[in-house]
Formats: C-alpha cells, sequence, structure tokens
C-alpha cells in the first residue's frame, strides 16, 4: 500500500456495498478499501429467494454465487477485486469528528476503530416486523435473507401445508406464487383496500387478485393482522384480524414491508429526509460530504414528482455503488433519480409499475387522465399470444405521462421498461404513441399495446373518448343507476354468454346506424364489448348521431377485474 | 350523406390505408371515405407469413382476420367502419386539376373517375425482382402477399427440400428459419459481404451467422447470384453465382428488397425525396397538400441522424395511417420521425438494430464509441436465463446514443425498445445507464444488460477501458501481429478448454496483482475471459501497475462471432 492511498470503509456487503468497492478498485488501485458486513454472507441474490423457495432454483449457494459459480465470501473479494472484507463484524458507531468507525466481532472480542478518509453506508433496509404476539412462535418467518429463505423451505419441504403470508405486497406475492407452486393452500392478508397498494391501482389490484383466487389463493384485504396464534406448544397455529377472523395456518410469512436502516446515520447525526430514509445529495453524499450513502438505506428524487420516495431495489442499489465510487475517486458522478420502477412475477402473471398510480398522482394535486386496455402482447394469430392489462396515467392538457401500470399474462413489464424511459425523459403521451418500438409479430402487435393506450389517452384529453372506470361501472351497477348498458359484440358472442349483470340490450356495432333509435337520447348509454376497442367505435357512431351522453367501459370483458361469469342468456 | 361531405380516397388497403379510414370515421361520422385496392385481400398481416409456412399460424384465414376472427373484407369494412372498399380496382391515374382518380376494375370494364377532397397514397412496396435468367422459372417464389406464403407453404408441404433463399435480409431470414423448422435444407445467398448488413454491424452479423451454421443454414455471403437454372422441365434447380458456385435447390424464394410504389406519385408529379420515396412534410402532406402519402411508400425523417431514410415498416405505417385521418379532420398532427427499429426472429435467436449502426454512423461521419457485451436476459441463477449480444453505438465526446444492436438467444428486443425510446429524446449512455429499467430475477440482471453496455462505452469515453474488436483480434491473429494474448479466467476454465488460437498464456486476474512481472511492458497485452468483465478489470490491475498498452477482447469467448473450438490444452 502507498502511504498516501485513501482509506475507504464500505459498511454494508450486500449490493452497494460490493458494487462501491469493486467500481473503486477499477478506479484507484491503490485505496485501501474495506467493507465491513455484520452477517457471514456477502452479495447475496436476495430476489432470488421466492425462485428458491419455489425450486426454480435448485442450488441454495446459487444465490450466493457469481455467474461464473464464485461464492462471494471474503477471500473472493480479497482475490479476485483487492478488497478487504471484514464479516461477522458489526460497525457500531460512527466518528465524525475523528473519522472513524468503532467496530465490533459479532463473536466475541474488543470492539476497535477503524480510521477512514470516505465512509460508505450501505447499510441497507431491515424487514419491518410489527410487535405483536405470537411474531415469536415457532413457524413464523420473515423473507430477509437466504437463510430465511433456507428454514421456510425445509418447512415446505417437511410438510408444511398452510401457509399465511402477512402483507401483500411485492415481496409477499413474490413469495405467494412459489408456495402454490409447492401445493400449499395459501392466504394473503393485507390491511390496505387492494394487495400491492404502492404499485396498483384498485382496478387493476383487483384484475390480479381475481386471476389469484382463480389459483387458489385466499385473499383478505382491508384487514389488519392482530396476533398470529399458537397451538399450544409453542408452535404457530394461524393468524387472528382484528375484525376477528381467523386464518388456520402451520406456517405464517411476515411480509409488512423493510425499513432503511439509519441507526448509525441518526446517531452520528446525519440528515435524513422525509421518507426517514439517509437524505443524500445528488453526489451520494451524505449532510457529511465524507460520509456517502447508498441503496436501501438512502431515499431518491422521484423523476416525475421531484419530491422524495422511499424506493428500495437491487436496480438502485447498483448504480449507487458506482457513482458513490464515481465521486470517491474525483469523477464527479451524479444520480438524477428513480421513477420508482418495480415489478414483479406471480405464478404465470407479470405486474409493475413505474412512476406515479392514480392515486398518488391525484393526491400530489395532479389533474389527470387515464387509460385502461387490454391488450395482447405479441400478434393475435401467433397461439402464444397473451393479454396484459395497462393502465396510464398521463397530465391532462401538457398529456405528459406521469405513470403505468400493468397485470396480465402477457408480457406487459417490457412495456413498464418503455414507459420508465419516456418518464425519465418527460414525455408525452404523444412521445410514446411515435416510438419507433420494435415491432415484428413475434414480439409485439403492429401498435404496440402501450402506443394504443398513450393514443386512448390523448382521444379522451381531445374529447374524442368517454371512459367509464370499471370500479365506478360496478358501482353504477350495484346502486341501480339508471343508464342503459349496450354490449355492442355481434349477436353470436352476445348470445354465447354475456357480462353477468343485467345488460339490457345487445345493439351490435354493425347495426348501430340502423338501429340507433332504439337507444334513448336522454340516458347515459354506456358500451362494451370484448376489449373496449369496437365500444369505443360505438361511442363514435353515437355522437356522430349526436347523442351526447355516451361513453363506453374502460377495458371491458378483457379487463373487466371483478369476480364474473359470462351469463349464458 | 351530407352534401357537404368531405370525400376521401385512399388508395391502398393493407396498413394504412385501412388505418386512415378507420380512424377518420371516428373523427368525421359524414365524410365520404372509399378504399381502392388493386387486390382482393385487405388489411392482410404480411408479417405473419413466415410463421404460417413454418406451420405455427395453421390457419391460413387467420392472417386475414381481426383478432375476433372477422374477414376484414370490403362487407367488413363497409358494414363496421362504414368505409366503401372498391377491391380488384386499380388507380390508373390521378388527375390533380381535376381532384380525380381515374380508376379500373382489373378484371375488366372501362376505366372511370372518382373525385376527392382529399387523397390518401397508402400504395405501399412491391418486392424487388431483378430481370435475371430463371426468375420465371417453376418453383421461384417471391413473399409478397399471403398467396405468395400459401403457393410457398404448398410446395414445401408436397415435398420441396432443398430451397436457396437470395437475399439475407429480414424476410430472407425469417423466412429461412421457418424452411429449417420445416425440416428443408437451406441455403441463403447475399450479395453484401454480411447478412442482414442494413441492420447488423459485421461482428454482429457474424455472430448470427455462427449460430445459423450450428442450425444447418448454409450461408453464402459477398456473392451475387448471376441466374436461376432450369432443370431441363420450366422447373426451378438451383442458382449460381457471378463467382461461379452453384447451389441446387427446388425452390428459390426471391427476397432482395421492397421498392415503394411510387408510379402514379411520379405520373402525378409529385415529389419524389432523395431516397426515392414519396416526400411528405410532418403532416403526411406530399407536395400536393390535398394529397397525403404514408406507409411504405414514403419516406421518413430519421431521428437519429436528421436524414431521410425509407424505413418501411408496419408499426409505422399504422401510426402514419392515424396521423394523416388527424390532418385531414383538422386536428393538425404531426409524425416526428422513425429510428429505423427493425427486428426479426429466426430460429432460436432474436435479433434486433434500432438507431444507426456503426458503419452508417461513421459514414455520416460520426466519431462513435462502441461496446459489444454478452450479457444475460435475467438473472442467472434463473434456469431459462440466456445470453444476448448488445452493441451500443455513441457519439464520442458527447455520450449521444446513436444506436442499438442485439442477436442472440436472450431477450435482446425488450432492450431494443429502451434503445428506441432513449434515441427518440437524444439520450446520451448516461441517461441510458441511469435509467430505472424494471428489475425482478425472471425480467432482467440487477443490472440491465443495456445499461452495462452504456457504462462500457462511457468507461470507453473515460479512457478507462479500451477494446480490442473481435473483427480486429481475429485479423491480428491471422496476421501474427506481436502481441501478448491472456486468458484471464481462473485455470480450471482455462485447462478444460481456451478459444482455438495460439493463446500464450494464462493468467488468473486472481494471481494478476503477483504475477504481473512475467508480462512485457513493450508489447500490447490482450485480456481476454467468459464475458469481457475479468478481463476488463484485468486491463485496470495492470493500468494499475502503469502498464501502458493493455486491451480486453470485447465480448471475449461469449460474443466470439467466428467458429471456434474450445481447444482442448
Amino acid at each position: 500500500m502507498k502511504d498516501n492511498a485513501l482509506k475507504v470503509l464500505i459498511i454494508g456487503g450486500v449490493a452497494t456495498g460490493p458494487k462501491t468497492a469493486a467500481r473503486l478498485r477499477r478506479l484507484d488501485s491503490h485505496a485501501e478499501i474495506t467493507i465491513i458486513e455484520r452477517g457471514d454472507i456477502l452479495s447475496y441474490a436476495g430476489c432470488g429467494m421466492p425462485f428458491y423457495i419455489e425450486g426454480v432454483v435448485e442450488d441454495y449457494d446459487s444465490l450466493l454465487k457469481t455467474a461464473t459459480g464464485a461464492v462471494r465470501d471474503a477471500a473472493y473479494f480479497e482475490k479476485m477485486k483487492g478488497v478487504k472484507v471484514m464479516d461477522n463484524t458489526e460497525a457500531v458507531r460512527i466518528n465524525r469528528e475523528r473519522k472513524t468507525v468503532t467496530v465490533r466481532d459479532v463473536r466475541g472480542g474488543e470492539p476497535k476503530d477503524l480510521p477512514y478518509d470516505k465512509l460508505v453506508l450501505a447499510t441497507g433496509a431491515s424487514p419491518f416486523v410489527p410487535k405483536m404476539e405470537g411474531v415469536e412462535l415457532e413457524g413464523v418467518h420473515r423473507l430477509y435473507n437466504p437463510h430465511d429463505a433456507k428454514a421456510i423451505k425445509e418447512a415446505v419441504d417437511a410438510g408444511a401445508e398452510k401457509v399465511a403470508v402477512v402483507g401483500g405486497g411485492l415481496i409477499g406475492l413474490e413469495t405467494c406464487g412459489a408456495f402454490v407452486e409447492r401445493g400449499c393452500i395459501v392466504t394473503v392478508l393485507e390491511m390496505m383496500p387492494n394487495l400491492v397498494p404502492a404499485l396498483l391501482d384498485i382496478e387493476m389490484a383487483l384484475y390480479l387478485e381475481n386471476y389469484l383466487r382463480e389459483r387458489g389463493i385466499d385473499i383478505v384485504t382491508g384487514s389488519l393482522v392482530s396476533r398470529i396464534l399458537d397451538d399450544g406448544s409453542g408452535k404457530v397455529a394461524g393468524v387472528e384480524t382484528a375484525d376477528g377472523r381467523r386464518v388456520d395456518a402451520d406456517m405464517v410469512i411476515v411480509a409488512i414491508g423493510v425499513r432503511p436502516k439509519t441507526e448509525l446515520a441518526v446517531e452520528a447525526g446525519l440528515e435524513i429526509g422525509p421518507t426517514r430514509a439517509i437524505a443524500v445529495n445528488e453526489h451520494m453524499q451524505t449532510s457529511d460530504p465524507d460520509i456517502y450513502a447508498g441503496g436501501d438505506c438512502v431515499e431518491c428524487i422521484h423523476l416525475v414528482s421531484g419530491g422524495k420516495v422511499y424506493a428500495p431495489m437491487g436496480s438502485t442499489a447498483n448504480k449507487h455503488g458506482r457513482i458513490i465510487a464515481n465521486n470517491i475517486a474525483g469523477m464527479g458522478d451524479t444520480f438524477p433519480g428513480v421513477t420508482a420502477t418495480a415489478v414483479f412475477k406471480i405464478l404465470s402473471y407479470n405486474c409493475g409499475c413505474t412512476g406515479l398510480t392514480e392515486k398518488m398522482a391525484k393526491e400530489l394535486g395532479y389533474d389527470v387522465v387515464t387509460s385502461l386496455c387490454p391488450k395482447r402482447d405479441i400478434s393475435h394469430y401467433i397461439p402464444r399470444a397473451r393479454f396484459f392489462l395497462v393502465k396510464l396515467v398521463a397530465e391532462r392538457g401538457t398529456g405528459r405521462l406521469l405513470g403505468c401500470q400493468v397485470v396480465g399474462e402477457g408480457d406487459g413489464v417490457k412495456r413498464v421498461d418503455v414507459a420508465a424511459t419516456v418518464l425519465k425523459f418527460g414525455g408525452t403521451v404523444k412521445d410514446l404513441a411515435d416510438l419507433d418500438l420494435a415491432y415484428a409479430p413475434a414480439y409485439s402487435t403492429a401498435i404496440d399495446g402501450i402506443a394504443d393506450a398513450a393514443n386512448v389517452v390523448r382521444n379522451k384529453m381531445d374529447d374524442l373518448a368517454h371512459g367509464v372506470n370499471p370500479v365506478e361501472l360496478k358501482r353504477m351497477l350495484d346502486e341501480g343507476d339508471d343508464f342503459v348498458f349496450v354490449d355492442c359484440r355481434g349477436r353470436p358472442a352476445y348470445e354465447a354468454g354475456t357480462i353477468s349483470t343485467d345488460c339490457t340490450v345487445n345493439v351490435p356495432l354493425a347495426e348501430l346506424k340502423s338501429r340507433y333509435g332504439e337507444l334513448p337520447r336522454d340516458k347515459e348509454i354506456v358500451f362494451f364489448c370484448n376489449t373496449s376497442i369496437t365500444a369505443y367505435n360505438a361511442e363514435r357512431v353515437m355522437r356522430g348521431m349526436d347523442f351526447t351522453n355516451v361513453k363506453f367501459v374502460e377495458g371491458s370483458i378483457k379487463g373487466w377485474p371483478y369476480p364474473f361469469e359470462l351469463k349464458k342468456r
């Protein structure tokens, strides 16, 4: 080591920490780089844990290994990266004035102080486990690190059958899918009115719930789990909700969410942001310019709202690591922020969101226009074409895209990437519609589904299209509102079965020009069809006849987010 | 019809034409909209034809039908869209002064004049068939419309075994793949030095060729087909190239490319652009403001170069239709241009390009930096992870992204969409690296492959990484250049087999800090590994030791675009 070598301490060895170390080593061959990691596992694939429980990932070790099969332990970092790793070591205190960190071997021994020129906080997040009766019972798990995953898998292997998953967020749902694939009987309990409320608006979440119920998952929403039940022998017997519901279970997974680990930062007097995560500037510096922070312990700028957001994500953590290293090495890099993209796969469904949901956008004061479209992912004549439901949220007037959500068997996730890219540049729905997206029948439709959804938003802004959201329609039907509900598909489709409501009329689009006189001018008329396209055409025909109170059901049958049977008539 | 109804004539009934008509009908319920179509099939799925030949699309009619199973014939347009279709009708002449089009039933009868207020040219393109001996022989096909597809499929069903495909472009290759799946013996002949020269730089095309040869396709590049051979009975016997090669075949597909159909426009004195397609302004108006044109008969602005490009694509044709209708209806829409995105699937490989290739960019005078990276499409521990090779082209200095190419079994096409979106906004490689792309193990890697490729470009611009393109390396090896070629993988990997060249040294990265003295300071040192990442790390270690002439092989083993066997040593 050179005498003037920069001393860099990194607290945390999972994502941001190792990335910072590896990048910095490439930029500075002399720096003394040390990672301090409390656990015994470094740089593990936390996001892969549900796949391990499911059995898709067969080998536990593969969650710990590089693509070439090397285990990322202390020896690996030393040999391959020239980075010193102190595992099983806890950082106890940051002494900013002396520029040292007090550390202690968790297996015992005296604390000691390590000096730093630059310190990196990559302390990550920890799963939130509420103080609740029964959380310490045998059979109650969290899913935080590979040790947890191993314990859960062993429990399933040993015959655990009934599983209650507390928390219907991303991690909870991914885990539910794994349990279903393993043959378990699964109940998921979510406190909020719908699943994944941080990512999906109500109609998107309901659409997902429909599918999950079909796949046998029992879903309990709007219900707080108040305690975990004891079978009398210290083992879990189930959960009980505040409204008195009891769900039997021989395994309970607590997946309520994660909280940034900020204790060290707080104690050191570093600024904590409005989201309760560590505040950093665009260089990823904390309020102490010699202390950087990144990954799951910091908040980011939300590129759409401009506000702060806590959006922990392995991809972001890696970006942070690179940018921190660049700044420590004097390259002056900046991190612009995130669009809060998050996706997950549950059973055959691909789900995700980027940007703001309609609910969030409205809470932030945006005047929004949305579209809700069931689209095929590839050309309809290719047998493996599947539907995905896409929802776009845009700002009225400017047409600026604010967010995109997808749910369905079709490949909506690649459209989320496109939307995330448009959001990054502040693009509009017209920009989205104009994109030269890759078209070949095996990859998309001639007009890509997301471009079509963008055009629906434009049609609504241009006062050409007037949609009824299915949630509003359900209310209208349930409350018996006085309107005319028209199935405008062809007669054979209608006669084979239509939506199980009091659908009063079938007027196929092809007959509308000659039969419009059957429809009243003094009532609201709502058309539906299979995917909304025909219904929108019907709206246009009627407005061409000077009908003024005409709408179509957004999503129609293919996007209907409630349990329904096509009624045989 | 109202007396003052706008008379809109549309010449061409495949993509732009029907789209214009359908959109215009929704905007103007009174306009008299007439589509004039020379053929008997409207709005067919031309891009689906290779899938029909292959048998993935079983039903011929499904290429002609909507997703709900309606055949898009004249009656369909009349009933569902309120659009009149004159099929089997040829537009003979445009009379601009009188604002009429002279049409004629191709089955006979007198020509007649149809008046228009607005005329739309959606005449499309026709396959270029060179004047060549033998093109009229039985067994010689083009692949232009579903009739051709049917004839080809019937020939394969009837036992055609040896197929020669003349033209190694997108359509030619898609068709090759279909023939291989049908069990045919396939030869593809391309005049240019590599396949799909309009979309892929040489190393990307060679990488694809490697795969296609493994799959049994015989590839003849840089060789002009001079004539098609007669078996003596008026049937095809094969093809012969200008350099005297003979390829036996009982079926020949001529897929040399398409040319815009501009005869009517030329005769009417409308402006033709530098690409020989019809020139239009951003409103899709020709040089006559009452005549619009769109789809495969027009040229577009290339959003990267700012110049004109002829890039016929079904997706663009549909966008044009919407914009033309909007303008006719007075909504004043504009089409910004394309990034010339094109993708195709051949057997298990997904290939495509958006923006400029390196070759094109250099021809246009750009000073470029590129990266070439073999990346996994999803997390490595998921068994279905596959590699794709991605090449990025960026402008030196600004870092502006200029283009992106992908080839491989992994899902590179969704990355093409992301690149196309970045190109649309004029974004840089830093923008690309900063994108908040969707990450979950089932969809991508924590750092998405395209973001990684963007970072490689940044590393090269920052003088951190120095790559050798594999084509240059091949030359160095073939010509016996004096350099040290180092395999820096671990010894077991090296001993199991390394690249089949005179690789002189194995110095694993882990040993480099202690063994660098074995390497000369006065020669160029080139490292390679499996995917380039270790080799790049090796370069950084060496430069940290003040070695100045050190490079790594871009793409390394996983991206090696030449036939090679891993040599057992």
